[in-house]
């Protein structure tokens, strides 16, 4: 049976507040096996493009990364947040080493083709080297992943983060029994979005059908759970979605998606 | 005997200018062997400060690295130069991998304790964790340092680029037999400082004793030459100064120091 792997992604709204992300630094030290962390960027980015004079475009409601706001995500994302992150894990003991998909050409993307709208560097990922990834695991080192891959030829490219991680995770099924975390804001998948508690706690490709059907899945939630799907056809074991506390053995009221 | 390692330093006049660095990086990446790279991040932090609104603070010819100057360089030197550079290695079929000294707790360094100068979040190497350091190299993966460092608790520090440089390479002699290579804008150690070509291709803990007393040495070249011999007896074979060409074959006009 192959080793079960982690792979756990937080959002800006963790990543912006000092002490939510200590907390979550703690709970995820203290996850038994192997594991990922992937991490996304906030509005820090933005701050300080601003600051910086450049303007944030968007097209429909999509940001546009121009030349220099790639420079502010490389800066922020790469620099700024990935590396006080693995500084603050390695003082709880996790030995983290900080990467974008350029490093040891972890995650190489296609420059997004323009259509209607150019997004400029933003890369859609094509190859995850789940063999140099794993080289870095098996000397027990924690990878900690940006938003950020490169195409191959130099250029450094935006990428979701989320993308990231399902990706990540489908790649590293084929040497682990994967799990991933997806950490938010909500206690997980709702039947009712006004109550915070009524978590869906399992959902598989039959019930999701059923939640289709009676609209509880709608929104952003959708798009989501297409992207879930994907990864566990693609060889993902499990996906968990809810607040940080589903990483400890206390709180059993999250959502875990299976095929 | 021990398996060759060179370690090879460039300055921000490379990382400046584009063509120039692309050129280096072609270079490092013939170099045959295992192989480090260290960078400094030059002006562009400082410029990247200003356009900030961050006031860079000299004390005697010396940056203070206050906690906003810290954030910036952590951007430029740990996001921007580092990514780009892995990148752009990439590119070459160089299997390049960014570090900071937090990332598999590679360097640690106390904060500079405050004397008549409160450098701020400026760091003095104590450790290098050589075995995890070598556990990268051994993975076929080609290191590539920023000039940042970690205290072990959390903190980010800022690092002069000649340090990380020679003691990750006294550190990795244990297992190694070390070459430091430092790139710089001389040709080399000169005779004549105002005969580019007037290179002294040879120093030993003798001839330097020599070059002292004709006044060869003096100025900023004493510091960097002391720090050679400093390193030279914690356990490097040689060391390099000169221009990038020095790593080439073709070229054996620079200086070599050894015991």
């Amino acid at each position: 049976m192959k080793e079960k792997l982690s792979i756990v992604k937080i959002g800006g709204n963790i990543i912006e507040d000092e002490n939510a992300l200590q907390a979550f630094l703690k709970l995820f030290s203290n996850l038994e096996g192997k594991k990922i962390l992937v991490h996304g960027g906030g509005k820090r980015a933005t701050h300080i493009a601003s600051k910086l004079g450049i303007e944030s475009k968007m097209v429909n409601g999509r940001r546009i990364t121009d030349a220099e706001t790639l420079e502010v995500i490389t800066m922020v994302y790469g620099g700024l947040v990935n590396k006080n992150v693995v500084a603050k894990l390695q003082a709880l003991n996790t030995n983290a080493i900080g990467l974008t998909g350029a490093d040891v050409n972890s995650i190489q993307s296609d420059k997004r083709p323009v259509k209607d709208i150019d997004f400029g560097f933003v890369g859609d990922v094509k190859a995850v080297a789940h063999k140099s990834i794993d080289k870095l695991i098996q000397a027990d080192f924690t990878p900690v992943f940006c938003a950020i891959t490169h195409d191959g030829n130099g250029q450094l490219l935006n990428t979701n983060a989320d993308t990231i991680t399902s990706q990540v995770a489908v790649g590293m099924s084929a040497l682990y029994n994967t799990s991933i975390y997806y950490c938010f804001e909500l206690n997980g998948v709702l039947e009712d979005i006004n109550d915070k508690n009524s978590v869906v706690k399992h959902i598989n490709t039959k019930t999701y059908q059923d939640l289709l059907a009676k609209g509880i899945i709608a929104d952003g939630m959708l798009p989501k759970l297409e992207n879930c799907f994907d990864a566990l056809r693609g060889g993902v074991n499990s996906i968990n979605m809810g607040n940080t506390s589903m990483l400890t053995q206390e709180n059993d009221n999250f959502t875990t998606i299976t095929l």
